[in-house]
């Protein structure tokens, strides 16, 4: 499978929700597979919170391959034999899209907390920009799961006739609560830590001392990611030293789990990053510029696909389902297909259970 | 209703679960009625995690009654006119039991991070010494909700002939993984807080100044006390302030509540009690000193009676089928009730929906 990766520079405006304005900006996105001639064998992958556009292969070096390795490739479901695969790194991201860490034109000085805050339409306009560059006016499906998902839906919306299917996967219309609730305490643990200093920390220095907040809240959507069952499995009451049970801070292996992957986070993944892409799944609200669900999913055009995981407690199967009777009840002759995956890996299923899903995927790309 | 606060000192050792001893040490407890000449009408009221021994009334000044103000009282489901109702604080607690700001005698100073692990069987231990000294020797009933539930599992398995029937509500016969791992986020904001400083903070001074570790702490509890439900019907997707919604700061309703929720906490309760408390939650597992569930609750000579809560994602209804499901195969001819109440309100239901379970706890003590 070929592999490149790429980045586009824009020196235009990207106009935001907010009403604010983007300029210039860089999208940084990979590609997998060989485009066509009438370019039209595009298939693209949206990434979710801290995904990047490296969603599958492996650069020389590297120990894990991309984020959705096991969908994209050589006779994978998203086989790259017949597509084009692009996935690029949202605007906001700390992957090399312009997010809240780059210069701020003209300054070469960071934006920091002078980022605008940016919404999932704008994650989808910028995108939708990068493929006219590209000369790609029509694609043959949009693919993502949890952020990945809302972004696909918003394309569906906002774009109706740029692609000809969507596969929204462990997502939803719009951010319940008890999302944002994870998301809340994640946020709190950011900012009330003295080492995000009102947003100008000195990213080397976290790296090298650590940023407790940082790891905090990512554990806080650890918790969100799996399920009651999924940890029962992991974990269990195991306990790391059995005799530490009567110390105060002894760890279960669920508090190790948690502890590894909050404490890595602040290696691989920024800060205001967080802030801001977070604050974009909060705000996520597919009727907040129309009258209802009914009237924003009415501008549809094209084949809607939705998949949920039974113990996805971050973005529940009723929110799908939502959609789901939505569209159902508008009829716009399209191919609607809900599927509810049974699951006890909660929402980190479809990155971990392909298995249960994959062959679905394929099925509907053959 | 008569309501008398009191406090006991003693000076024979505790001995604890962890070899530690501690020594000496006081109870602080409540009773509402009147004990009758036998002694024998006694109702034991076990509190959760933050709950303390005002469990009804209200004191002159007061403005909000006891936590369970709604279940016991004169013709309430836990009627005064006929009981003497006992609710104890726990040890390692904050509200006049020893806990770990109290003086470690000899010295009068704080015993800090020097306070022994404490377990929830020593929070038994402590309370069955302390009836002893009452001339209490047997009891109608024992109650309790979360980890008051713990505590009375535990009396049951610990006590067998004690009491004549135990309530264990929206609790569970080992925390599970997922529970451990809420605790894990809200311990570690609060190690890892500048504020806490090792354990050496001030209490005046972090009223003062507040503890945003400890706030966070709360915060992330609080999720695990609601349900995606109950968050939808309290709080939806409002906006605090709707002009807001471009700010990066800007609050949704849910976390408004959360804040409020989180930042006041430090005014009433302490970090170390909340470090100790969890911890003993963390390690409860009724299985421990036994060779199974079934071995340690074959031990149970009283009727027991168990109510878990539909939407409950900390101690999930299928642990509290478990105990019932294993109490019926011991067949150990006591009562033994189990009821699953339909509520959309998470684990505070047991707080909240009085409506939907009073009148079982009313019916079984009549």
């Amino acid at each position: 499978m070929k592999i490149q990766t790429h980045k586009e520079h824009f020196t235009n405006p990207l106009y935001l929700e907010s009403g604010r304005i983007l300029e210039p900006y860089d999208l940084v996105y990979e590609t997998y597979g060989e485009l066509n001639e009438k370019k039209d064998n595009v298939i693209v992958v949206c990434h979710a919170l801290t995904g990047s556009h490296h969603a599958a292969g492996k650069y020389e070096g590297e120990s894990k391959a991309g984020w959705w390795d096991s969908m994209i490739g050589e006779n994978k479901p998203i086989n790259t034999n017949k597509y084009f695969v692009i996935c690029v790194n949202t605007i906001g991201s700390c992957f090399g899209s312009t997010g809240p860490m780059s210069p701020m034109y003209p300054t070469d000085k960071p934006y920091r907390l002078k980022f605008p805050v940016i919404t999932i339409s704008d994650m989808v306009k910028a995108q939708r920009i990068l493929f006219d560059r590209l000369g790609i006016q029509k694609v043959e499906a949009i693919i993502g799961g949890s952020m990945g998902g809302m972004q696909a839906l918003a394309f569906a919306i906002e774009h109706p006739t740029f692609a000809k299917k969507h596969f929204i996967l462990a997502s939803t219309y719009a951010t319940q609560p008890w999302a944002i609730a994870f998301n809340k305490v994640a946020r709190e643990a950011v900012i009330k830590d003295p080492t995000f200093q009102g947003g100008n920390y000195d990213p080397k220095e976290i790296k090298k001392w650590g940023f407790s907040g940082l790891a905090i809240g990512r554990m806080c959507g650890h918790i969100s990611y799996l399920s009651p069952d999924s940890m029962d499995k992991k974990f269990g009451r195991n306990y790391v030293e059995t005799d530490g049970l009567y110390e105060l801070f002894g760890r279960y292996e669920v508090e190790r789990y948690l502890d590894y992957n909050g404490n890595n986070f602040v290696n691989w993944f920024d800060p205001l990053s967080f802030l801001y892409i977070t604050k974009a799944i909060n705000n996520f609200d597919a009727t907040r510029n129309y009258d209802s669900l009914e009237d924003s999913l009415s501008r549809i055009r094209s084949d809607i696909f939705l998949m949920s995981f039974e113990s996805d407690l971050l973005f529940l199967p009723k929110e799908m389902k939502t959609i789901y009777t939505t569209l159902k009840n508008i009829n716009n002759k399209n191919d609607i297909k809900y599927i509810n995956i049974d699951s006890d890996y909660g929402h980190d299923a479809f990155l971990v259970e392909y298995d249960k899903f994959a062959h679905y995927i394929k099925e509907e790309l053959r």
